[in-house]
Protein backbone atom coordinates (compact mmCIF):
# COMPACT_ATOMS: atom_id res chain seq x y z
CA UNK A 1 0.00 0.00 0.00
CA UNK A 2 1.13 3.26 -0.79
CA UNK A 3 1.49 5.22 2.85
CA UNK A 4 2.30 8.42 3.87
CA UNK A 5 4.01 8.70 7.28
CA UNK A 6 3.47 12.42 8.59
CA UNK A 7 5.97 13.16 11.48
CA UNK A 8 9.73 12.63 11.28
CA UNK A 9 10.35 11.95 14.60
CA UNK A 10 11.00 8.72 17.16
CA UNK A 11 6.99 7.22 16.24
CA UNK A 12 7.09 8.56 12.53
CA UNK A 13 10.44 6.65 12.25
CA UNK A 14 9.25 3.61 13.80
CA UNK A 15 6.12 3.19 11.69
CA UNK A 16 7.92 4.07 8.64
CA UNK A 17 10.69 1.70 9.23
CA UNK A 18 8.43 -1.15 9.89
CA UNK A 19 5.71 -0.24 7.12
CA UNK A 20 8.76 -0.89 4.52
CA UNK A 21 10.09 -3.64 6.64
CA UNK A 22 6.63 -5.40 5.37
CA UNK A 23 6.59 -4.21 1.78
CA UNK A 24 4.59 -0.67 2.14
CA UNK A 25 5.58 1.95 0.04
CA UNK A 26 6.49 4.50 2.12
CA UNK A 27 6.94 8.19 1.99
CA UNK A 28 7.72 10.66 5.03
CA UNK A 29 6.04 13.74 5.21
CA UNK A 30 7.33 16.46 6.87
CA UNK A 31 7.16 20.60 7.40
CA UNK A 32 10.30 21.49 5.69
CA UNK A 33 12.30 18.04 4.48
CA UNK A 34 15.79 20.37 4.13
CA UNK A 35 15.40 21.70 7.40
CA UNK A 36 14.19 18.53 8.90
CA UNK A 37 17.65 16.81 7.01
CA UNK A 38 20.02 19.18 8.02
CA UNK A 39 19.17 18.44 11.83
CA UNK A 40 22.50 16.86 13.33
CA UNK A 41 21.18 16.86 17.23
CA UNK A 42 19.40 14.78 18.80
CA UNK A 43 15.90 15.47 19.51
CA UNK A 44 14.24 15.99 23.20
CA UNK A 45 13.92 12.72 24.33
CA UNK A 46 18.06 11.51 22.82
CA UNK A 47 16.82 10.06 19.86
CA UNK A 48 19.50 10.37 16.75
CA UNK A 49 18.14 13.25 14.03
CA UNK A 50 16.18 11.92 11.56
CA UNK A 51 18.98 12.20 8.68
CA UNK A 52 21.10 8.97 10.40
CA UNK A 53 17.70 7.21 9.99
CA UNK A 54 17.11 8.58 6.66
CA UNK A 55 20.46 6.91 5.50
CA UNK A 56 19.60 3.49 7.03
CA UNK A 57 16.03 3.58 5.25
CA UNK A 58 17.08 4.68 1.67
CA UNK A 59 13.61 2.97 0.51
CA UNK A 60 11.58 5.77 2.25
CA UNK A 61 11.28 9.34 0.38
CA UNK A 62 11.12 12.77 2.42
CA UNK A 63 8.58 15.01 1.03
CA UNK A 64 6.68 17.85 2.52
CA UNK A 65 3.47 17.31 4.22
CA UNK A 66 1.22 17.85 0.62
CA UNK A 67 3.93 15.97 -1.21
CA UNK A 68 3.82 13.22 0.85
CA UNK A 69 -0.32 12.74 1.14
CA UNK A 70 -0.83 13.84 -2.48
CA UNK A 71 -0.25 9.99 -3.64
CA UNK A 72 -1.01 8.46 -0.49
CA UNK A 73 -3.57 5.49 0.09
CA UNK A 74 -3.57 5.54 3.76
CA UNK A 75 -1.99 8.55 5.94
CA UNK A 76 -0.62 8.02 9.29
CA UNK A 77 -0.22 11.13 11.28
CA UNK A 78 2.65 10.27 13.84
CA UNK A 79 3.45 14.05 14.54
CA UNK A 80 3.19 15.14 18.21
CA UNK A 81 -0.30 16.27 19.50
CA UNK A 82 -0.10 20.39 18.55
CA UNK A 83 1.38 19.65 15.55
CA UNK A 84 -1.37 17.14 14.19
CA UNK A 85 -4.03 19.70 12.79
CA UNK A 86 -1.50 22.28 11.72
CA UNK A 87 0.82 19.16 9.88
CA UNK A 88 -2.84 17.68 7.90
CA UNK A 89 -3.74 21.60 7.06
CA UNK A 90 -0.22 21.53 5.13
CA UNK A 91 -1.19 18.08 3.60
CA UNK A 92 -4.05 19.91 2.40
CA UNK A 93 -7.73 18.95 2.94
CA UNK A 94 -8.57 17.77 -0.43
CA UNK A 95 -6.11 15.67 -0.61
CA UNK A 96 -7.52 13.74 2.52
CA UNK A 97 -10.66 13.21 1.46
CA UNK A 98 -11.84 9.72 1.23
CA UNK A 99 -8.22 8.71 2.83
CA UNK A 100 -8.02 6.68 5.93
CA UNK A 101 -6.35 8.49 8.84
CA UNK A 102 -4.58 6.68 11.40
CA UNK A 103 -4.20 9.50 14.04
CA UNK A 104 -1.22 8.60 16.65
CA UNK A 105 -0.87 11.60 18.39
CA UNK A 106 -1.65 12.49 22.12
CA UNK A 107 -3.06 15.72 23.21
CA UNK A 108 0.15 16.39 25.55
CA UNK A 109 1.00 20.01 26.76
CA UNK A 110 4.52 20.43 28.22
CA UNK A 111 4.17 24.00 29.03
CA UNK A 112 4.10 23.23 32.67
CA UNK A 113 6.57 20.90 32.33
CA UNK A 114 6.76 17.13 33.48
CA UNK A 115 4.22 15.29 33.47
CA UNK A 116 2.08 16.81 31.10
CA UNK A 117 -0.74 17.87 31.37
CA UNK A 118 -3.92 17.26 28.58
CA UNK A 119 -4.96 20.29 26.12
CA UNK A 120 -7.76 18.39 24.73
CA UNK A 121 -9.84 15.99 27.44
CA UNK A 122 -12.50 14.49 28.53
CA UNK A 123 -15.54 16.01 26.54
CA UNK A 124 -13.69 16.39 23.64
CA UNK A 125 -10.62 14.86 21.95
CA UNK A 126 -7.90 15.28 19.36
CA UNK A 127 -9.48 12.54 17.21
CA UNK A 128 -12.62 14.37 16.98
CA UNK A 129 -10.74 17.45 16.62
CA UNK A 130 -9.24 15.88 13.34
CA UNK A 131 -11.97 14.23 12.03
CA UNK A 132 -13.83 17.48 12.73
CA UNK A 133 -11.69 19.88 10.81
CA UNK A 134 -11.18 17.35 8.18
CA UNK A 135 -14.62 15.79 7.77
CA UNK A 136 -13.81 13.82 4.28
CA UNK A 137 -11.25 12.26 5.99
CA UNK A 138 -11.91 8.82 7.33
CA UNK A 139 -9.88 9.19 10.55
CA UNK A 140 -9.35 6.26 13.18
CA UNK A 141 -7.78 6.57 16.07
CA UNK A 142 -4.94 4.00 17.45
CA UNK A 143 -1.63 2.94 19.03
CA UNK A 144 -1.73 6.13 20.66
CA UNK A 145 -1.05 3.94 23.95
CA UNK A 146 2.05 2.38 23.79
CA UNK A 147 5.27 3.17 23.04
CA UNK A 148 6.70 3.34 19.30
CA UNK A 149 8.60 0.16 19.44
CA UNK A 150 5.85 -1.72 20.54
CA UNK A 151 3.62 -0.13 18.46
CA UNK A 152 4.82 -1.92 15.32
CA UNK A 153 6.79 -4.97 17.09
CA UNK A 154 4.37 -5.87 20.15
CA UNK A 155 5.16 -9.35 20.00
CA UNK A 156 8.69 -8.00 21.46
CA UNK A 157 6.86 -8.40 24.63
CA UNK A 158 6.85 -11.62 24.90
CA UNK A 159 3.13 -11.86 25.96
CA UNK A 160 0.10 -10.91 23.83
CA UNK A 161 -1.62 -7.46 24.52
CA UNK A 162 -3.93 -4.96 23.61
CA UNK A 163 -4.46 -2.12 21.27
CA UNK A 164 -7.74 0.30 20.31
CA UNK A 165 -9.51 1.35 17.55
CA UNK A 166 -11.88 3.83 17.58
CA UNK A 167 -13.54 5.64 14.48
CA UNK A 168 -16.60 6.63 12.82
CA UNK A 169 -15.78 4.90 9.62
CA UNK A 170 -16.31 0.96 9.54
CA UNK A 171 -14.42 0.05 6.67
CA UNK A 172 -11.42 2.86 7.70
CA UNK A 173 -11.36 0.69 11.45
CA UNK A 174 -10.79 -2.48 9.17
CA UNK A 175 -8.06 -1.52 7.34
CA UNK A 176 -6.13 -0.22 10.05
CA UNK A 177 -6.90 -3.13 11.93
CA UNK A 178 -5.50 -5.21 9.14
CA UNK A 179 -2.41 -3.17 9.33
CA UNK A 180 -2.52 -3.64 13.69
CA UNK A 181 -2.80 -7.46 12.76
CA UNK A 182 0.55 -7.18 10.57
CA UNK A 183 2.67 -5.93 13.11
CA UNK A 184 1.74 -8.74 15.18
CA UNK A 185 -1.10 -7.01 17.30
CA UNK A 186 -3.93 -10.53 17.95
CA UNK A 187 -6.25 -8.15 20.10
CA UNK A 188 -7.70 -5.30 18.25
CA UNK A 189 -10.31 -3.78 20.13
CA UNK A 190 -13.14 -1.54 18.77
CA UNK A 191 -14.36 0.97 21.55
CA UNK A 192 -16.76 2.51 18.84
CA UNK A 193 -17.03 6.21 17.26
CA UNK A 194 -14.52 8.71 17.72
CA UNK A 195 -15.71 9.87 20.54
CA UNK A 196 -14.30 7.15 22.43
CA UNK A 197 -10.63 8.18 21.90
CA UNK A 198 -11.26 10.21 24.37
CA UNK A 199 -10.93 7.42 26.49
CA UNK A 200 -7.90 6.20 25.18
CA UNK A 201 -6.45 9.71 24.83
CA UNK A 202 -7.03 10.16 28.65
CA UNK A 203 -4.82 6.70 29.12
CA UNK A 204 -1.52 8.84 28.48
CA UNK A 205 -1.53 9.98 32.13
CA UNK A 206 -1.27 6.66 33.57
CA UNK A 207 0.59 5.44 30.80
CA UNK A 208 3.30 8.29 31.91
CA UNK A 209 3.14 7.53 35.96
CA UNK A 210 3.87 3.72 34.96
CA UNK A 211 6.59 4.41 32.64
CA UNK A 212 8.11 6.52 36.32
CA UNK A 213 6.96 3.43 38.44
CA UNK A 214 7.90 0.78 36.32
CA UNK A 215 11.33 2.25 34.55
CA UNK A 216 10.57 2.05 31.27
CA UNK A 217 8.23 2.51 28.31
CA UNK A 218 8.24 -1.04 27.41
CA UNK A 219 4.90 -1.95 28.95
CA UNK A 220 1.25 -2.10 27.24
CA UNK A 221 -2.31 -2.79 28.33
CA UNK A 222 -3.78 -5.79 27.93
CA UNK A 223 -7.79 -6.22 28.60
CA UNK A 224 -8.05 -9.55 30.49
CA UNK A 225 -11.52 -11.10 30.37
CA UNK B 1 -8.55 -5.93 61.74
CA UNK B 2 -11.30 -2.87 62.09
CA UNK B 3 -12.70 -1.77 59.47
CA UNK B 4 -15.28 0.80 58.38
CA UNK B 5 -16.83 0.75 54.61
CA UNK B 6 -18.46 3.87 53.80
CA UNK B 7 -20.81 3.35 51.81
CA UNK B 8 -23.54 0.75 51.17
CA UNK B 9 -24.04 0.36 47.44
CA UNK B 10 -23.23 -2.34 45.09
CA UNK B 11 -18.83 -0.84 46.01
CA UNK B 12 -19.58 -0.74 50.07
CA UNK B 13 -21.35 -4.38 49.60
CA UNK B 14 -18.51 -6.20 47.66
CA UNK B 15 -15.75 -5.22 50.20
CA UNK B 16 -17.43 -5.06 53.03
CA UNK B 17 -19.05 -9.24 52.18
CA UNK B 18 -15.53 -9.88 51.54
CA UNK B 19 -13.63 -8.74 54.31
CA UNK B 20 -16.02 -10.37 56.44
CA UNK B 21 -14.90 -13.44 54.64
CA UNK B 22 -11.54 -13.03 55.49
CA UNK B 23 -11.99 -12.40 59.56
CA UNK B 24 -12.42 -9.12 59.33
CA UNK B 25 -14.71 -6.67 61.99
CA UNK B 26 -16.62 -4.58 59.72
CA UNK B 27 -19.02 -1.79 60.15
CA UNK B 28 -20.77 -0.61 57.19
CA UNK B 29 -21.14 3.42 57.32
CA UNK B 30 -23.99 5.41 55.84
CA UNK B 31 -25.39 8.88 56.32
CA UNK B 32 -28.97 8.02 58.07
CA UNK B 33 -28.92 3.89 58.48
CA UNK B 34 -32.70 3.87 58.91
CA UNK B 35 -33.27 5.67 55.57
CA UNK B 36 -30.72 2.87 54.10
CA UNK B 37 -32.71 0.20 56.06
CA UNK B 38 -35.89 1.19 54.96
CA UNK B 39 -34.84 1.08 51.05
CA UNK B 40 -36.74 -1.44 49.20
CA UNK B 41 -36.46 -0.67 45.54
CA UNK B 42 -33.41 -1.54 43.35
CA UNK B 43 -30.62 1.02 43.05
CA UNK B 44 -30.15 3.03 40.05
CA UNK B 45 -27.91 -0.01 38.12
CA UNK B 46 -30.55 -2.88 39.74
CA UNK B 47 -28.71 -4.10 42.61
CA UNK B 48 -30.43 -5.20 45.47
CA UNK B 49 -31.67 -2.81 48.48
CA UNK B 50 -28.70 -2.93 51.23
CA UNK B 51 -31.28 -4.60 53.81
CA UNK B 52 -31.79 -7.67 51.50
CA UNK B 53 -27.97 -8.13 51.67
CA UNK B 54 -27.88 -6.93 55.22
CA UNK B 55 -29.81 -9.89 55.90
CA UNK B 56 -27.18 -12.16 54.31
CA UNK B 57 -24.36 -10.65 56.35
CA UNK B 58 -25.45 -10.15 59.78
CA UNK B 59 -21.83 -10.06 60.69
CA UNK B 60 -21.67 -6.61 59.56
CA UNK B 61 -23.11 -3.54 61.65
CA UNK B 62 -24.64 -0.61 59.75
CA UNK B 63 -24.00 2.77 61.34
CA UNK B 64 -23.54 6.33 60.78
CA UNK B 65 -20.80 7.94 59.03
CA UNK B 66 -19.16 9.00 62.22
CA UNK B 67 -20.22 5.34 64.29
CA UNK B 68 -18.64 3.61 61.96
CA UNK B 69 -15.52 5.34 61.76
CA UNK B 70 -14.55 5.99 65.33
CA UNK B 71 -13.50 2.45 66.20
CA UNK B 72 -11.73 1.32 62.98
CA UNK B 73 -8.40 0.85 62.03
CA UNK B 74 -9.26 1.01 58.61
CA UNK B 75 -11.27 3.09 56.37
CA UNK B 76 -12.44 2.32 53.12
CA UNK B 77 -14.60 4.93 51.16
CA UNK B 78 -16.84 3.26 48.70
CA UNK B 79 -19.01 5.70 48.25
CA UNK B 80 -20.23 7.38 44.69
CA UNK B 81 -17.41 9.98 44.27
CA UNK B 82 -19.75 13.45 44.61
CA UNK B 83 -20.59 11.62 47.80
CA UNK B 84 -16.90 11.29 49.20
CA UNK B 85 -15.75 14.32 50.67
CA UNK B 86 -19.62 14.93 52.34
CA UNK B 87 -19.14 11.23 53.81
CA UNK B 88 -15.57 11.81 55.31
CA UNK B 89 -16.79 14.78 56.38
CA UNK B 90 -19.82 13.42 58.17
CA UNK B 91 -16.77 10.53 59.95
CA UNK B 92 -14.94 13.71 60.99
CA UNK B 93 -11.37 14.86 60.37
CA UNK B 94 -10.46 13.60 64.27
CA UNK B 95 -11.84 10.33 63.57
CA UNK B 96 -9.97 9.96 60.37
CA UNK B 97 -6.57 11.30 61.88
CA UNK B 98 -4.10 8.90 61.64
CA UNK B 99 -6.07 6.34 59.85
CA UNK B 100 -5.38 4.57 56.81
CA UNK B 101 -7.85 6.07 54.00
CA UNK B 102 -8.56 3.64 51.21
CA UNK B 103 -10.35 5.96 48.39
CA UNK B 104 -12.27 3.48 45.71
CA UNK B 105 -14.38 6.44 44.59
CA UNK B 106 -14.28 7.81 41.04
CA UNK B 107 -14.86 11.60 40.21
CA UNK B 108 -17.82 10.47 38.04
CA UNK B 109 -20.36 13.03 36.94
CA UNK B 110 -23.47 11.77 35.21
CA UNK B 111 -25.77 14.67 34.81
CA UNK B 112 -25.20 15.21 31.27
CA UNK B 113 -26.27 11.37 31.02
CA UNK B 114 -23.99 8.40 29.72
CA UNK B 115 -21.01 8.16 29.68
CA UNK B 116 -20.34 10.25 32.69
CA UNK B 117 -18.01 13.09 32.53
CA UNK B 118 -14.98 13.74 35.08
CA UNK B 119 -15.61 16.20 38.01
CA UNK B 120 -11.89 16.90 38.44
CA UNK B 121 -9.08 15.58 36.18
CA UNK B 122 -5.54 15.79 34.94
CA UNK B 123 -4.17 18.98 37.22
CA UNK B 124 -6.13 17.68 40.17
CA UNK B 125 -8.09 13.98 41.09
CA UNK B 126 -10.41 13.16 43.96
CA UNK B 127 -7.75 11.42 45.80
CA UNK B 128 -5.81 14.66 46.05
CA UNK B 129 -8.81 16.71 47.12
CA UNK B 130 -9.66 14.08 49.59
CA UNK B 131 -6.13 13.95 51.10
CA UNK B 132 -5.97 17.84 51.24
CA UNK B 133 -8.99 17.92 52.89
CA UNK B 134 -8.13 15.50 55.61
CA UNK B 135 -4.55 16.21 55.82
CA UNK B 136 -4.25 14.01 58.96
CA UNK B 137 -5.74 10.73 57.00
CA UNK B 138 -3.19 8.37 55.52
CA UNK B 139 -4.94 8.62 52.01
CA UNK B 140 -4.47 5.50 49.65
CA UNK B 141 -6.07 5.81 46.06
CA UNK B 142 -7.09 2.40 44.37
CA UNK B 143 -9.49 -0.59 42.99
CA UNK B 144 -10.87 2.50 41.56
CA UNK B 145 -10.32 0.48 38.05
CA UNK B 146 -12.54 -2.30 37.94
CA UNK B 147 -15.31 -3.41 39.17
CA UNK B 148 -16.86 -4.26 42.14
CA UNK B 149 -16.73 -8.14 42.15
CA UNK B 150 -13.20 -8.15 40.38
CA UNK B 151 -11.65 -5.65 42.94
CA UNK B 152 -12.17 -8.45 46.10
CA UNK B 153 -12.19 -11.43 44.14
CA UNK B 154 -10.18 -11.09 41.07
CA UNK B 155 -8.90 -14.63 40.14
CA UNK B 156 -12.07 -15.09 38.96
CA UNK B 157 -11.14 -13.97 35.77
CA UNK B 158 -8.82 -16.80 35.41
CA UNK B 159 -5.19 -14.74 34.76
CA UNK B 160 -3.88 -12.06 36.94
CA UNK B 161 -4.02 -8.81 35.93
CA UNK B 162 -2.98 -5.26 37.64
CA UNK B 163 -3.75 -2.71 40.42
CA UNK B 164 -2.40 0.20 41.40
CA UNK B 165 -2.04 2.16 44.74
CA UNK B 166 -1.53 5.76 44.81
CA UNK B 167 -0.63 7.63 48.10
CA UNK B 168 1.87 9.77 49.97
CA UNK B 169 2.51 7.08 53.14
CA UNK B 170 4.57 4.09 52.14
CA UNK B 171 3.29 2.63 55.61
CA UNK B 172 -0.50 3.11 54.30
CA UNK B 173 0.12 1.92 51.13
CA UNK B 174 2.08 -1.34 52.79
CA UNK B 175 -0.99 -2.02 54.65
CA UNK B 176 -3.53 -1.75 51.55
CA UNK B 177 -1.15 -3.45 49.24
CA UNK B 178 -1.65 -6.86 51.88
CA UNK B 179 -5.12 -6.41 52.16
CA UNK B 180 -5.27 -6.50 48.26
CA UNK B 181 -2.81 -9.38 48.08
CA UNK B 182 -5.71 -11.04 50.47
CA UNK B 183 -8.19 -10.89 48.08
CA UNK B 184 -5.99 -12.33 45.30
CA UNK B 185 -4.07 -9.74 43.56
CA UNK B 186 -0.51 -10.70 42.46
CA UNK B 187 0.17 -7.58 40.63
CA UNK B 188 -0.03 -4.05 42.98
CA UNK B 189 1.50 -1.33 41.19
CA UNK B 190 2.79 1.70 43.70
CA UNK B 191 2.41 4.48 41.08
CA UNK B 192 4.01 7.21 43.67
CA UNK B 193 2.31 9.99 45.68
CA UNK B 194 -1.09 10.82 45.71
CA UNK B 195 -1.04 13.30 42.73
CA UNK B 196 -0.88 9.57 40.42
CA UNK B 197 -4.41 9.14 41.44
CA UNK B 198 -5.29 11.36 38.42
CA UNK B 199 -4.02 8.82 35.85
CA UNK B 200 -6.06 5.84 37.48
CA UNK B 201 -8.78 7.70 37.41
CA UNK B 202 -8.61 9.40 34.30
CA UNK B 203 -8.78 5.75 33.04
CA UNK B 204 -12.52 5.81 33.81
CA UNK B 205 -13.32 6.60 30.45
CA UNK B 206 -11.95 4.15 28.19
CA UNK B 207 -12.98 1.82 30.78
CA UNK B 208 -16.53 2.50 30.50
CA UNK B 209 -16.18 2.60 26.55
CA UNK B 210 -14.52 -1.21 26.90
CA UNK B 211 -17.66 -2.13 29.26
CA UNK B 212 -19.67 -0.85 25.99
CA UNK B 213 -17.30 -2.82 23.81
CA UNK B 214 -16.83 -6.28 25.40
CA UNK B 215 -20.62 -5.98 26.71
CA UNK B 216 -19.61 -6.71 30.51
CA UNK B 217 -17.72 -4.87 33.30
CA UNK B 218 -15.89 -8.47 33.92
CA UNK B 219 -12.82 -7.65 32.74
CA UNK B 220 -9.58 -5.54 34.01
CA UNK B 221 -6.12 -4.01 32.89
CA UNK B 222 -2.89 -6.17 33.23
CA UNK B 223 0.21 -4.23 32.91
CA UNK B 224 2.24 -6.47 30.29
CA UNK B 225 5.76 -5.95 30.69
Amino acid sequence: MKIAVLGTGMVGQALAGRLVELGHDVVTGTRDPQATLARTEPDGMGNPPYAAWATEHPQVRLATFADAVADAELVVNATGGAAAIPALQAAGADALAGKVVLDISNPLDFSQGFPPTLFVKDTDSLGEQIQREFPQARVVKSLNTLTAELMVRPTSLGEASSVFVSGDDADAKATVTELLQSFGHTDVIDLGDISTARGTEMLLPVWLRLMGALGTGMFNFKIVR
